[in-house]
């Protein structure tokens, strides 16, 4: 609970309204009562504004005047709503110690203001900074490191030679550090090609639930700085991904591929192998990046929900295709 | 081992033929010997059913002349079969207890007929029901809750505040609970949005292996009575999944989406964010649900399966489609 | 370390240069330094050979002549590497014998020279041959078994019935044995198949982090000798996959479908149930296999990467595809 003065004070933004007010949560505009603070980030919701029966409600300076309730000020409502956020966080918080059930090897350096749940597991060599919390069933693997202030949900996998930086988020059983998919022709079946690199991960970087992010074959697999990475993304071996972007739940980069800061992926977006993204390239949901790309913009592939009925014809057609194009040019010559 | 009378009347079914008979598994009216049950659904199946040497066999009414051995009548022969494989279930369970290597918190209830299995970890305030058998590895988080009945494998993890109802079965190494993909763009990168809500899942609900329900960001993410969800699916925060709605392998659901009852989506389907769904919908295989749908029926998307060599002919014509089609116009026009 | 005179030896392979030279490790063409070993599969890559600082470089008959460095000449330089990237191997190996955590059932067998890492749990009746190293967390359920020298990495599942044959390699968090994806429609919702069989998997097989296998509903599913199954791919119940077939990334296949031997899919391709794909068909990235194949050759569906603007007017005109075809042959008949 925070008094709305209080809470203006902590977002740094102006407030008009009752200093004493009590804020319990957050909640949408449309459902927000009395006692909990929503937000409103675009005119288009304009009509919920009005009729908003929320404690508090954080608004631009436009909208300001036709706020029915109390108000915090912000040049971007948005933002504020998530620091807001940030300030009633209720996920539970284990204090530092080290579980009774954890393995931790004498050969590894744990610091004492870390928390390590049950079943955790510190290989040898292995640094676990301070305030790090490492949920229950968290591996970690030789000599691999994870910086101050981040967490490790239960069940995450890290295997040797992995480095999380500082203040990172990993969801729950996501595996780092795991063999990329390499593999030469062999003489009666494919031999397996050791993969010798590790994996790098920057600072403030999220990791989603069930994540993958393969080692490299020679050096390391590189996550910079700010990435954003949702619930089952695979990354392959030797890929990077540049600081800041942004990749939604369940798509897929294959190896080798380089891909630039400040990128979005929407979900299910598959990424061909040994290409390169330049930075700012935004791709919508379910995209097949099938080569390069050098200029910023945004990209597509696939086709748009139909009918199944009328989808099979059309199915059908695209078959046809360059037969299509060229009756049409033999038509054009006529 | 059933005797075939005891089997019919366990599955409430008349029968014709040697109540004596002993059955001792199931098995496809092709490969079924004199001591296996089979059944057929459909007339395509009427070849086999003239060759069939199983024990004993499902049929509907219609085709029980035809039948060479001993059969029991049903109205529905797949369901029956479905009934008789419950009774021949051979995966091991449990009996009640903790194990000595669980964690369970003093602050949680837990059932005294629930089985927690090696290394399960129970955090304070939660509950879990009568007859739950959770699995090597569980992780209950904090506050969450298990109702009677269901089954959880191993190394699957519910953070805090996740509900599951009863009868439920949620197959290894799935996650509950996580945090959805939520961020403001911030000042010098994103801006975590804490996710506040939790997850409800009601009763008879069947999770796969490997997926991933995330938490609500305000309110909680929610997955109705008889939800069928396959291995390795994605559900993002603030969804809601209607009752005896099926989601085949690997699909993904972006946040806030509202899907109806009794729909059914087929592996690899793609569900864009913030859109609804009616009840009774239906998506083929790997189909991009872009936009909302308001009438039942079947909806697909994508191109068939083709040569390569022709498929890069196709695929290039496809990016010239609005060109052919202006060609086409001015062709018309003449 | 090895001596680039030992090193030819153990690779079977003619060399040029100095035996005594030390190869700390492999590095490619372009980083590799004075102790480093690199190789040179294709003539595309001769302008980094004639500029190599590599210690050695594998190269083929054809390019030793122009290799400015000492070198090992190989018919397939490929193959040498990954051979020799063996030789470097660096992942831990824990040596043998049952960590004080583990919960081994005293009706299992576990061989003397088997690893089990903290927290592994093997059920009754479970087999665990000689030189196999489960790393912490491993799950082997009731009456499973890991043949000789085979690996499973940290946290991954093995249901009840489940086999692994020899020297198979599976990555962390995998799951073997879950439940099919079977229901028959029941009077108020889906009626559960019970999953009756169980899963068999061959010699040399590997599997990704993530992956998941289901079992058999009345028979096994079946992954051949030599297959390779890279991260977070799913298999239904049901389905064999051939000998030596390569899958890559985020692909699933659906329930009882027949792959052939020697096979490669793309990441993300989604295969049809119950079809047959014969031996030596390949599939590109992404690709929906929505029938039966048995031509061996390369396949593919969807269409190409474009800038959104484009894309949205040819995904119009895709469904608008019938409709252009009909006008086509309209216009041809005047």
């Amino acid at each position: 609970m925070f008094l709305l003065g209080v809470l203006a004070a902590r977002l740094n933004l102006e407030f008009r309204g009752d200093p004493e007010r009590k804020i319990t949560g957050l909640a949408s505009l449309a459902s927000a009562g009395p006692a909990q603070l929503s937000f409103i980030s675009t005119g288009k919701y304009l009509p919920q504004l009005l009729q908003a029966s929320a404690g508090a409600v954080i608004v631009s300076l436009e909208l300001a005047d036709q706020c029915p309730v109390d108000y915090l000020i912000s040049d971007d409502p948005y933002r504020s709503f998530a620091l807001a956020s940030q300030l009633f966080d209720n996920a539970p918080k284990p204090g530092p110690g080290i579980h009774a059930s954890a393995t931790v090897s004498p050969e590894s350096e744990v610091h004492p203001s870390a928390a390590l749940g049950p079943n955790t597991v510190i290989e040898s060599g292995a640094y676990i900074g301070p305030n790090v919390i490492l949920d229950a069933g968290v591996y970690i693997g030789r000599d691999s490191r994870v910086g101050e202030g981040s967490r490790i949900f239960p069940g995450t996998v890290l295997y040797h030679d992995v480095y999380i930086g500082e203040n990172c988020l990993i969801q729950g059983q996501a595996v780092l550090g795991s063999d990329g998919f390499g593999y030469a022709p062999g003489v009666t079946g494919w031999e397996k090609i050791c993969q010798l690199g590790g994996v790098r991960v920057g600072d403030r970087v999220e990791i989603g639930a069930g994540a993958t992010i393969d080692r490299g074959a020679l050096e390391h697999t590189i996550i910079e700085d700010g990435v954003i990475i949702d619930n089952q993304v695979h990354i392959a071996h030797n890929c990077s991904i540049g600081k800041n972007t942004a990749i939604a739940a369940c798509c897929a980069v294959a190896g080798s591929t380089k891909i630039g800061a400040n990128c979005t992926f929407g979900g299910m977006v598959g990424v061909a192998g040994h290409i390169e993204i330049c930075d700012n390239a935004h791709f919508n949901g379910k995209t097949m990046v099938t080569k390069s790309v050098s200029e910023p913009g945004s990209y597509s592939s696939g086709t748009a929900l139909m009918r199944s009925q009328d989808w099979r014809k059309s199915a059908v057609r695209f078959s046809q295709l360059d037969s299509m194009h060229r009756r049409l040019t033999a038509l054009e010559k006529k």
